[in-house]
């Protein structure tokens, strides 16, 4: 296996069989992926699916999450699959294929970390990745799937993703001295901080929310189509981590105002 | 999906598991592909594989095949899968990342008609593909996995497969124009021949090995050995159909010969 530029996540959200679970964590050992992180399994799958005759390493270290945001808190790059037909979304849809080209422009643009966490969700066997679970994604994945039968199962898609992704860190290793070049010849002081995380992004999502109920912004009957669409908003900036911690600070400060208007 | 420069056939080699037969099936629906065949499949794993509920209309017209020959017999190219580590045999090993460049090359290489069939062979869950099945193969494709879990579920290995054929059919159709201008600038009477199918080879083997049985060249002890080196050694050669012709020829001669002996 070539070097990993990244680390990767593998992430399920809600799958229902057990099977499935086993055979992503096999997909995953075959290809020397090892993070696995499970969002709200069904109790019964996962102790199935732990307990399993054959049940490898990757699956004994596999983490379950109460959420998404938690599963994914430290990554700096989050994409979600889908093997159906492109939906109405704002992300980028981009497919399988080019997924390596994709990378190496992420890794050219902004200043990743060699330890920077990429996530790759995967949805459950029967409704895929919901609408609210691809609000927290960079970009949606689509696997290459003929249009007469574009559903993939689930252990079979984290298969090829996970083959895509062994051949791409080869493919992204090669491309680091190029990046390293662009670095080097941009001025120290104008370089691109890092990438917010999840985590950041998501405490300033929350003040955010927090100040727009406040201020009256989010009305009751469309507040569930709002949130979406301003996390998209915000998970689709790419902010740097000193942008998300500047951010964070002007919530801060209307958020203390709305609670007071009368001080300060 | 890319249009197809050659059909690809799938081929399950005592496959066990009813459930891995289905999921092959399926994977291949996924990408594109429709003509799969079973070696020797246990009667029950079959039955159960074809009535399962969700069986696709490639399981439905899935074909059962009494021995390797038979499946393979009207292709050109055949492809063993291994996904462990090199074996030591004399057929090329080339790695599932490289297949659309060794495609190419044979396309380059030889006149491929644009209804040529390549078969990709599986083995089954436990002992993979066997020396003897080998031995029909041009070249042993090894899915790049990691040395600590080389081994991969027979289906997930099939959908990894079928997904890089979807994708390197777009590669080869690419290619195609290049490969057409070598052909027009050969001169007309200099072109190879189209490549032998399996069937017309395999005619050609059973004249030879009749021919060396009947010439005393096979010994008891080591004549397994022997024929499957022999086979390997004809498979390699990549002869044309009308090498075949003339091959075929030059036996039934010899053949005649040593049956009547004062003959002629």
């Amino acid at each position: 296996m070539p070097k990993t530029l990244w680390r990767w996540r593998v992430v399920l959200v809600r799958p229902r069989n057990p099977l499935n679970i086993g055979a992503a964590a096999r997909a995953m050992a075959n290809f020397g992926l090892n993070d696995l992180a499970v969002v709200e399994p069904y109790p019964a799958s996962w102790r199935e699916a732990r307990s399993a005759v054959g049940a490898g390493a990757v699956m004994s270290a596999a983490t379950a999450a109460l959420n998404l945001a938690e599963a994914i808190a430290h990554a700096t790059w989050v994409l979600g699959t889908t093997s159906g037909h492109s939906r109405m979304l704002d992300q980028e849809l981009i497919s399988l294929d080019e997924l390596a080209a994709w990378l190496r422009l992420q890794t050219r643009r902004t200043r990743v970390k060699s330890t920077a966490q990429a996530a790759m969700l995967f949805g459950s066997e029967k409704t895929g990745l919901s609408n609210e679970n691809l609000s927290y994604c960079h970009a949606i994945v689509r696997i290459p799937t003929a249009p007469e039968c574009p559903s993939m199962n689930l252990g079979q898609a984290v298969a090829v993703c996970c083959h895509e992704i062994a051949r791409l860190n080869g493919g992204v290793m090669r491309a680091a001295p190029e990046a390293a070049l662009g670095q080097t010849l941009a001025p120290a002081r104008l370089r691109a901080s890092e990438p917010a995380s999840i985590q950041s992004l998501e405490h300033v999502f929350e003040r955010a929310i927090h100040v727009l109920d406040a201020s009256g912004y989010l009305k009751q009957r469309s507040r569930e189509a709002q949130v979406l669409k301003l996390r998209r908003l915000l998970i689709g900036r790419r902010l740097s981590s000193y942008d998300a911690k500047v951010l964070g600070g002007v919530l801060a400060q209307i958020e203390w105002k709305l609670a007071h208007p009368g001080g300060g």
